[in-house]
Order: structure tokens, then sequence, then C-alpha cells
């Protein structure tokens, strides 16, 4: 039986188009496919690396899980260290471990928490300006923690997604948002069951045209009755973005 | 008479060719440069910028201070914002005010502190590879702070300089080192009452060979008695360095 084997994986998503390889082509500069081309190298077999979630173009992770199945001997220690001495220096791998076969990195996942990082536009921290979004308005945080209300909780999110036509539910539940209010940026930290296409940009946006006073507090919940993303805000640009942290049952692990 | 006005700045000197401009020409890409062309439109002077220290080409500052004099009726407030309108996303001014005539950025300091930040090579953070040197050896933090304590007081530190010849003093005193040991980065505090050139950066390298093994922690002081470049350590990069923090006698403020 194949090994199963878990990584912890830390990447800038500026210059790649996004997680998820699309097809077996190599040339598309994708984390998937990074990882996938390394893999083979490393252990002659052609693996499909399965990512907790697939992140968008531009879109960064402070913490992303995949796993992988092998029947390579190298230890999980082995393969941390090829990995790190293959990777280009925006990936990093910072754990490699066993895991029981019924572990999925998608499947399993219990929660995700995704953090949107947006500049105060009166001190902007120019180390920080590929991690956030500059928005140019002055933005009321607790107009945003307010709103915020409005979103947590099991809801259709058809409106909050890009993505047009789905035979797939659109219901998701959003366990909390919390709006961090620190001294040069806002942070909103959105943690759920699961999330559509572009979603938590979508509600960054929505959340955002609360805060800077371009909509009511209670309307950017307007999208779940209407299910129509033109009830919703704009979408967040992506280097804003963070997948920030993956939770399992203690069951699968 | 004119007014003396002083800036506080912050800059990711990675694509410029330092602080310091030579001569008229406006295409060398350095931040006094850049400083001085947007101060020429915003008043129609031809105005000086003078900084507490010159950035090398590649280090950034968290805090450069820098003093200019004009005849503007501007306020403060309305000079900074012409020059967060115009300066690119890399410099940012974080506040303006207006200081005596006897005020000046450099000749005024009575301290400098300069950050560096090496990587540790088991788990580098992606998000700082830009600023950070990747140095691929274990360091041993006890090691570099123990030989920290060979630099620290009034030296002649000709050997720590990339100057080859000079009549000026390159006797500089260091009033304290610190190596601080965080989970991801090491990081060297230097303060002291100036620094010649590279000399932050040939005291780091000193202090990383020491750190790594590579010489006694006592030898880190060679270069004092000999003043021989040879006898101290390798010039460390540009990149993991940060102008931190310039200050001032109160009596000139």
């Amino acid at each position: 039986m194949k090994r199963n084997i878990r990584m912890v994986l830390e990447y800038d998503g500026t210059r790649y188009n996004g997680w998820q390889r699309l097809g077996s082509d190599s040339g598309q500069n994708t984390i998937q496919g990074k990882l996938e081309d390394i893999l083979c190298r490393m252990t002659g077999e052609g693996i499909q690396v399965i990512g907790s979630g697939r992140t968008d173009a531009g879109v960064h992770a402070y913490e992303q899980v995949a796993n992988f199945h092998t029947n390579t001997d190298l230890t999980c220690d082995e393969i941390k260290h090829y990995f790190m001495a293959y990777l280009p220096k925006d990936i990093a791998v910072r754990s490699v471990d066993e895991v029981p076969e019924r572990f999925h990195s998608r499947l399993s996942a219990s929660a995700k928490t995704y953090l949107y990082r947006i500049a105060r536009p009166d001190c902007p921290d120019v180390f920080q300006r590929k991690y956030t979004w500059q928005y140019p308005e002055l933005l009321y945080p607790d107009r945003m923690q307010e709103a915020s209300c409005f979103l947590v909780g099991i809801h259709d999110f058809k409106g909050f997604s890009s993505v047009k036509k789905t035979k797939k539910s659109t219901i998701r539940e959003i366990y909390s948002i919390d709006i961090l209010p620190l001294e040069r940026e806002i942070q909103i930290r959105v943690r759920g069951n699961g999330f559509l296409y572009n979603m938590v940009r979508i509600l960054t946006g929505t959340l955002v045209e609360a805060g800077a006073g371009l909509r009511s507090v209670s309307s950017v919940c307007d999208a779940f009755t209407s299910l129509d993303r033109k009830d919703a805000g704009m979408t967040a640009p992506p280097q804003g973005l963070f997948l920030a942290k993956v939770e399992y049952p203690p069951e699968v692990l």
C-alpha cells in the first residue's frame, strides 16, 4: 500500500497562476505544478498533489496543507530537504509527515481560515505593499465588524461567487469574521467550513464598501436573498489574500 | 529666512542605487534624487535634500531622517500629501515637520541604529526573502553575542570599511550590539555614533563567521590592531540591512 504524505506549505503567490495545475502541461507556473515536477524527479513516480483548496492567481498562503501518495522509501526529513533544495524561494515546505490512508487534505478539512490585509491609506507600509490592498479611502473598522455579523452563519453564498452556473451546492457556513484594526493595516479574518470561487475576495469587497460608507451596514447581506452577484460588493484584488490555516478533526490524523 | 523642513522616511531599497544622488543627472535612480525631483515640481525651487546617512544600493530604511530648506508656503501636511501622491510605492514619507534652522539631519545626529536580518536556514520566511540574508549555515546566536562584546566601544574601524584611503578619521563608537534570535530569523541591532562605508555589513559578516564557527569568537576584533580589511569578515549582502532609527539631542529640535 502506498504511503500518504502530508505537507504544510507557505508561498508568495505573486508570480504564480494560482494553486491548480490544469492538465499535464508543465509550463503554466502553478504551485501544484512546481511541487509535482519536483516529486517526479525525487521519486520517479507521476504523483498528484492534493491541496486543501485552490488559491487563485496572486493569492498567498501562510499555511496551505497538501497530501500525496507515494511508494518512495525516503524519510519525511529527506522529502522536506529535497523540496527545499529545488523549490524556488517563494515557496517553502514548513513540515512533512506521514498520515493515515484516510487523510485527504481537501475532503477531510473541517475549517479553513483566510486572512485579508488592507493597508491604511495614511501610513501604508512600503514593505507590505505587495501583500496588502492599498484601498484609497478611510475605512471604519467598527462599521466593518457590525456588517460582518450579517454574513456569519449558514447561507447560500451564490451571490458572493464568480462562478456563474453550477450544479453543486453553494451553501456554506461561515463560523466567524474578525476585523482587526492594526496600526498600519486592517485585517479581515474569515473562518468557515468551505469557500466558493472568489468568495473571500467578494466578502472583503462588500465589507470594505460598508466600511467606507459606500453602502449601508445591513445591505451587505442583500445577495443572500437575491442570489445575484450584482448585489454583493466588488471583488478585492488577490494580493491582500492569504490562506492562513486549515483545520482537521483529530480522527483523520 | 528659509524654512527648515524635516522628514521621516521609509523605503524598500531593493531597486535603488542607494540614497545619494551623484551630480545633477536625474537618471540614477536614487532615493535622494526621487525626493529632490518631486520637491522641484512642488516648489519650483532647486532643493538639496540632506539625509542622516547614505544607505548603499539595495539597503532599506525603516526610519531615515532628512531635511531641506525652502521658501514654500505649503504646510507640512500639504508637503507630506504631495510627496505621497507622487512618490513610488517603495518610498513613503511617514511625517513632515518644521525644525529650527540649526537642525542638520546628518551633523546633528547623536546616534544611529541599524538592523541586520538573517534568515534561519531551517525555516526561511518566503515573505521576507528580499529583506533577509539567506545564510546557508546554522548560526549560534550565543557565539555571536559573545563576539559582539569585542566590537562595542571606541575603536578605529578602518579595517571594517571598504574605503581604501581616507584622510578623515575612521574612529567611531559603537554603543551597543544586540543579537536577537527570533523564530525564523536572527537580527543584529547595532547602535553607534556613526558608521563608515559598508561598516555594518562587514561587522555583520564578521559576527556571522564567528556564529557559524568559521572563526574564533575573539578573532572578530583582529582588524582593530591590524587595521586591515582582510582581518575582518566578509561583507554581508545589502538586502538584509535596514537603517532603523536616527536619534538627535533635544537641543537641536
